[in-house]
């Protein structure tokens, strides 16, 4: 089956998406001009008859417009599929003609902070050519400036600079005029790429004043198509073509033009040149933006730290970590709450901290928790506004659930955290086993040091109401239930998984969950699981089993429920291995959503809703 | 202004367009997926909060239809910006372990007949890496099928072989299971990439029985969006990509992906996979359709050549010549009666002749005017039906243009025929000098010898009604209007332009002409003018001066018309031309019409129905 035979609406609330130095909307207005030139001016542009007469003029008068309104006096722009692919055509078209001549006392000089399309295209061509070149990162300040004295140092013997103009993750605009006295001026020798994907629609970019030698874009960081993007080159820079085909953009990129990106793009170029005819808001306006949403968020995280010169970034972008919480968490709870955020780059997914902020030399906590929240210049008051209302609504949700439940046993994420505590409300007491350096920031978030008193538990074996603690040192520990007998053993690394917990574990497609046939038991964190806006089921049978997973798995009975358990979470991952755990430690048989809350809230409510 | 400002409808008459192997229309379904995908489901699939899942997913499933529909069973695919970054990263992935490794002894093996996307490809990594491998081509025979002795024959000392699945021109078939055996079948050595586009939708292609190492399709070329598409790599060939970013398409092509694109081609490999549900018709109703088209051009031009092996080309591709008439002519013909046809690929406008067809061994004449009609697997009854109506029609109006006026001068297209002659009705006599090796056909197209005699001009002096002609030899002769006293002087090439004739021209764009305020001059080709949907006007002063230009550069006054002249044409290229031409023969002050006939038409009609 495919995708598109889903038709239910993918959210209960309305999506905010607040991730825009990600990707964005196509506006409505760009997005029937697509239309148009998918649907009815359709031509090739390089087709002799009236068809291909339109489509080529569109995109000659697009490349007016980038010439317009990038002041370019000496050079050219040539459409592509984005920024990636101009970077690649930009190094290739400089280390090409060093192809099988090592350099080997030369350098290929990068931001340290650069998006890694930068640093993996100079690696893969300085190997693909055997140039031999060294890779040599400049080094930023905390503010996440650029190290001018190291650029001036070190440009005589580069092949290449390549430096950006806005960072993607913290929003920090370099000064380009500075980098480009480093080098020279006008005079300078080095070939320069500048990274502009973020600096369109936010900081006015001359590439008539400056001596950039190319420089690359991406319409869909601007309320543009994906697959589409330029590149500048000025004249008497060298030039290789990334692919040569029937001859397109005056033989220097091949392949049928995507005309209906090109004039994306043109329109995008024209708001720009006329802003009081377009959709964009002025800095003004877009740093008022932020920071009402900047207010909010400390609503939500009183304790948040910034991870950026804030005044001095781009104003639609806020990059901040919160104490005893990993990105991870904050993009579920945000999730949940219908809110989209993003912990970093999108393309850095899956990496343990941001190397952005630990190039500017930021704490690894930071680094590890770090959360951008971004929006595009075109965002509404109004847009605003509800975003603003709903991170309010998420303070006060979160503020509820931590005066819940607290008496009990704690094993927060054991995966990254690695450690158990057993919270004792009327002694107002915490006895806690661990590694304590990585978990006092996550022990004030919840039981303030000046609220609770603090035990740590040497070797030895503690009761706590149902839980039995056997602490062999402070890095290996168990934890046993006393009514089920099952034990959990966790270490410094969190719960040790054995083989056996890799069972495989029976799945259920969102589809097949049926109403009145099964038990579903929510298995997300309980601060990710409280920002979900609530469904209203008249279904007894669905019920939302609000608790953390490691209890879960010590105490789950199922002598109560006369139905199959099914756990969900936001998108089948922690289900999968809940169940796994539960199953390894000897629980009832659980079921694994195969896919998120959502999918599932969703199509029960369009089944219920038909019913 | 930029270029949406002119929202005029572009036709007179619906466009039927009959030049699918260029490109063809989105369709409204897969529109409806790219707007979604644009504007709603926009999430950048790297982003790990949930505006990333539906597109990841998206992705995962395209992949999968993909490789259920090419039955492959050891490769995976890639999306990329089309099959032009196909062709590249195929020919990057072979050539570059030889990187600065010089191959001297080896060669590239290339069909002859391939789209020139495959010989550049080769031609620019060939010399970017330093591998100096010799490019081959292998031969074709007159029916355009390789010669399968000479892939044999080479296959040993070759680096590469890159054939096609189906010609953009011919239509012809390639017998890859041929191809397969002559090197050596599963056990075969040499990477083997087959440009697949034409084939999409057409011919089917199975990936698990062919031992096919790279196969690069195109979106466009079946109703998806441009600049999307995707490459098959068989497991074990070699892989380099052509660009590195964000470690996207699992490492092997960075930049964020065109999801919209991705999921237009997940559709359309969709219909292929289950065509009960598609729009896409047999084979033996497309060939019913290209039967009705053949019948209807065969009355517009009964004398027409196929050059093509017919019943075993696509059955939506037919290539053909007309004996006297380039394809410049024709297409300007069809363009007029709104119905699009090329001159073999889109990426060759501009060539004399077509490369394909000449390497099919087929007559100058044949390549220099191969018309290319073809028409998409979607096509309807109605649509095809519409088509040869009106290519019916083109035929009468062709019938009805030829039985007019007849006596008199004629220079057609002397750029590229290179004769004059004079034609007295009275006498059925043409007076003709000049090339006859290379006027033989035209004119026995228009003069038929049957019907008329024949007289070549001696050199000498000769009068014929108020021309008179001075022929110093067969190559080189003065046309003399006795009237104004202008004189044109032509050799085999054509008029001979003098520098003096490249005066520059005033030029008026298409919303400056004015009803009341100009009297338009038609400059095209009589035959081209006759095939013009005739606008309605009310206003007296648009004036449609119907006559071949060398004639109006003779004998054109403005002494009975008080308004300014302007010269249109198809595009804005000739109307320049021929006022330079009158204003160098001492005629009066012609403007040239900065814009086509179609634009002025339709910018009047716009401009009359507001009054």
């Amino acid at each position: 089956m495919l995708f598109w035979s889903i038709e239910v609406p993918y959210l209960c609330v309305p999506e905010i998406f607040l991730d825009a130095n990600a990707t964005t909307p196509v506006l409505p207005e760009i997005s029937q001009i697509v239309q148009r030139l998918c649907c009815n001016q359709f031509g090739n542009p390089s087709s002799s008859h009236l068809a291909g007469m339109m489509p080529k003029q569109i995109i000659a008068e697009a490349r007016n417009a980038a010439a317009q309104l990038f002041r370019v006096a000496d050079g050219r722009f040539i459409f592509n599929s984005g920024a990636t692919e101009g970077i690649n055509t930009a190094v290739l078209s400089v280390l090409a003609p060093y192809a099988g001549k090592a350099q080997e006392d030369t350098v290929l000089l990068y931001g340290a902070t650069e998006h890694k399309a930068v640093p993996e295209a100079l690696k893969h061509w300085n190997q693909v050519l055997g140039v031999k070149a060294k890779l040599l990162e400049i080094p930023t300040a905390t503010n996440g400036a650029l190290n001018i004295e190291f650029i001036k140092a070190h440009a005589s013997k580069a092949l290449m600079l390549c430096t950006m103009g806005a960072n993607n993750e913290t929003g920090v605009v370099q000064d380009l005029a500075a980098i480009a006295n480093a080098i020279g001026g006008k005079d300078k020798k080095v070939p320069w790429l500048v990274d502009s994907v973020q600096v369109l629609g936010k900081v006015a970019l001359n590439l008539g004043e400056l001596p950039i030698d190319y420089a690359t874009f991406s319409a869909h960081k601007l309320y543009g198509p994906k697959g589409t993007g330029c590149l500048f080159i000025r004249h008497g820079a060298p030039y290789t073509p990334l692919q040569q085909g029937g001859g397109q953009e005056h033989g220097e990129r091949g392949g049928t033009e995507n005309v209906a990106g090109i004039a994306a793009l043109a329109r995008i170029f024209d708001w720009l040149i006329h802003p009081q005819n377009s959709p964009l808001h002025s800095m003004e306006t877009l740093s008022a933006y932020r920071e009402q949403l900047l207010n909010a968020l400390k609503k939500l995280f009183p304790e948040l730290v910034l991870n950026q010169p804030y005044p001095e970034s781009l104003p639609t972008t806020i990059n901040f970590s919160v104490p005893g919480f990993h990105s991870g968490q904050i993009i579920a709870m945000f999730d949940a709450a219908g809110i989209r955020v993003s912990a970093g780059s999108a393309c850095s997914k899956g990496r343990p901290q941001s190397f952005v902020l630990k190039a500017m030399g930021l704490p690894s906590w930071q680094c590890e928790g770090a959360i951008r929240l971004s929006f595009g210049p075109a965002s509404s008051a109004e847009f605003i506004q509800m975003a603003a209302t709903r991170i309010n609504a998420m303070a006060d949700r979160k503020q509820a659930s931590e005066q819940g439940r607290v008496s009990g046993l704690w094993i927060p994420e054991p995966f990254d955290v690695g450690f158990a505590a057993y919270a004792d409300e009327t002694e107002k007491t915490l006895y806690w086993v661990g590694d304590s350096e990585k978990v006092k920031a996550w022990l004030n978030a919840r039981f303030p040091s000046n609220d609770w008193c603090y035990t740590n538990l040497a070797p030895g074996s503690y009761e706590f109401g149902s839980y039995q603690f056997n602490v062999d040192s402070a890095e290996t520990f168990r934890v046993m239930h006393q009514g089920t007998k099952r034990t959990l053993t966790l270490n410094d690394k969190g719960v040790a998984l054995s083989d056996s917990n890799h069972t495989r574990i029976e799945t259920i497609g969102p589809d097949e969950v049926a109403l009145g046939n099964h038990f579903l038991i929510d298995v997300r964190e309980p601060l990710e699981t409280c920002m979900q806006a609530a469904p209203n089921f008249s279904g007894e049978a669905l019920i939302s089993e609000r608790a953390d997973w490691c209890r879960l798995a010590l105490e789950l009975t199922n002598s109560e429920i006369g139905l199959p358990m099914v756990a969900i979470c936001r998108s089948g991952g922690r289900s999968t291995t809940v169940a796994a755990l539960i199953a390894a430690l000897g629980g009832p048989t659980v079921l694994s959503c195969d896919g998120g809350v959502t999918d599932v809230v969703h199509l029960l409510a369009a089944k219920e809703s038909v019913i």
